[in-house]
């Protein structure tokens, strides 16, 4: 047991209270006794954390890199998490900033099954940003819905989603949901000669899950919407690494925000949506857009957006896919933050601008340099 | 659909800022569109949140009643806790301060199994506080641990954990624990004639969960330790009410503590460990106490074990199970704030205050009134 990943905290205080602080988290993540306790050569040398560098970055902040044993992970998902942040997440002042797992980490888990290279090659979409949308409100039954989905897929967007609060309710049932937006994709999707894909949320009980996933891989949908927050990161995981189910999986950011509103706790957005999110094998990572009706800053959403498509071991570069109020005012900005490989997610907009969604559409379209002569690739046979 | 529970915000801002955020609230937590789409008369009179009340608590924090029609929670943990703070959770200034969730949603769970008087059954101690203690630290093998155990038992202790940090590490790997700790605690309790439980921590992947449950159960274990904040609520949940598996469950707080140590996000310390681990079914629910090393304070402390004991529809009241870095001279006043329905989990300090184990167990067990012949029910054949 040699080999060893980092966790870089940012921990807030004077010198010595962050340095008492990071020395603390060695040991509250690993043996949670004193370390007057730490009588074992063993678990002294290999077993605790073990403070790599110590450095003030701001007046009041301190950056730690601590180094832990990858055998204290067992290489599960759950426990590198517990190892990360677990008891220490009670702690104030005290942030996971960023990972550098090492390939003794990394080449235990996928990583993304398609990343963006795989998901363009889907919906049959290249080097420009593909447009997202959700399926709304919440309380319209599932033949209005796919009818919504139907004008969508008919005049060119790429993934149609459920709105992630769509489950199970009895006013609009999965399978019944499930069933009649495929149908309505597929039919439009005939017309188009297009590969727009609708995406089901199988958020779901535990117990549930694998049910509604198979269900939906039987009945032809392009990928799944999971929100990790509710399910657990390693659910994602295991979905994400299941060879029979081998679609694409989009991440929501709900009931995670707690673990990036308090910029003294938690994680970095970069952290949370992009380097968690990928490790646990998202292929497009939802996170709340700058200038929305979300607090994140333009810089926050670059950081994220970087962290999904930097260099991390062998996985795969997934979609960043900013999302929650934005305005189709906004694109020039965000194409030139984002660059092509985002995924734009516009639910109320789309909806609003006018009554008729499919000129929302070809609007949004528009605004970000896509015609369907230019960016889709005919199938040519050879 | 007409039965609705209420959620209970507190929200920062001035009067003018904190109503207009209710109001997003109510629509952001169900049909996630501006209120200028909402025209369908079923959607707005039933689906979207209701802001039933609104009034100060104090200078620029408001209390804000939204109720939610029972339907939009597909009857699912999942979706509840998206609907209580899906999205919401990545807006600042918003917390959870209480669920008042009725019959509607309470009978659609089971609540704990056992509860405080089923654990107190198993362990056969009545009126006293239990002792729990915890197999640590990371990096002992089995066997050691093991041996730890048998003395703990031996001596009195009524619930023996794993530290949550072990899992199935190679150095201690889950199966070989789980034997080597039930077979030390059942040569104990036969000595003693007491019913000591050993506890294994089955925090896991998703697609391991099950295998170790099973396991832990075959070889008689006392009840199962899990950490919701790495598994989801809802494993939990599904645990909790499986009738094959039949055990206690202990809830630890491991990477939930983002979602407490702001508080203007997140959740009241009430909600978090007490209603929600009530409602997805843990018998006990472990929590930082006052003026140990985190830094809960006495009356968040007391906040949480009045939520675990009082009346929520049906359910058994749970174990307050006050934990970290707890020192023994506290005790005395740990006894007024928690009452005798408490479990006391002591870990560090029963290793470090002597070198014999079984000498630190007998003097907590003084230090809380509780002796063989006074606290443990003779089974008397009849």
């Amino acid at each position: 047991m040699e080999e060893r990943f980092i966790v870089i905290y940012h921990i807030i205080g004077d010198k010595s209270t962050a340095l008492e602080k990071a020395k603390v988290i060695c040991l509250e993540q690993t043996v949670e006794v004193g370390d007057e306790l730490v009588l074992d050569g063993f678990i002294r040398d290999q077993v605790i954390g073990e403070l790599e560098d110590f450095f003030a970055i701001t007046n009041g902040i301190y950056e730690a890199h601590i180094s832990y044993a990858i055998d204290t992970t067992a290489y599960e998902l759950t426990q590198l998490l517990n190892i990360i942040f677990g008891n220490t997440s009670i702690k104030a002042g005290i942030r996971v900033h960023r990972l550098n797992l090492g390939a003794g980490i990394l080449s235990q888990f996928s990583g993304p099954r398609f990343g963006i290279a795989g998901l363009r090659k889907i919906v049959n979409v290249y080097d420009k940003p593909l447009l997202c949308t959700a399926l709304k409100p919440m309380g319209k039954s599932a033949i209005l819905l796919a009818e919504f989905a139907y004008q969508f897929a008919l005049n060119g967007v790429d993934v149609i989603k459920d709105d992630h609060g769509l489950t199970n309710q009895p006013f609009c049932p999965f399978e019944e949901r499930v069933k009649a937006c495929v149908e309505a994709v597929a039919t439009a999707n005939q017309k188009t000669g297009k590969h727009c894909i609708y995406v089901p949320n199988i958020t779901a009980p535990t117990t549930d899950i694998m049910g509604r996933v198979y269900f939906a891989k039987k009945e032809g949908v392009g990928g799944l919407l999971i929100a990790p927050g509710l399910t657990g990161f390693d659910t994602m995981r295991s979905l994400s690494e299941n060879n029979e189910i081998n679609l694409p999986l989009i991440s929501h950011p709900a009931f995670l925000g707690s673990m990036v509103t308090n910029p003294n706790n938690g994680f970095s957005h970069a952290a949370l949506f992009g380097q968690l999110q990928r490790l646990a094998g998202a292929d497009a990572s939802i996170f709340p857009n700058y200038g929305g009706r979300f607090g994140f800053s333009k810089k926050e959403c670059q950081s994220i957006a970087e962290s999904c498509k930097e260099k991390m071991g062998h996985y795969f570069p997934m979609f960043p896919t900013p999302g929650g109020g934005m305005s189709l005012e906004n694109i020039p900005d965000m194409l030139t933050l984002y660059g092509n490989d985002v995924i734009f997610l516009i639910g109320g907009a789309l909806y609003s601008r006018s009554a008729d969604l499919g000129d929302n559409v070809r609007y949004f379209l528009s605004l970000v340099g896509r015609d369907t002569l230019r960016d889709t690739r005919q199938c040519v046979s050879t």
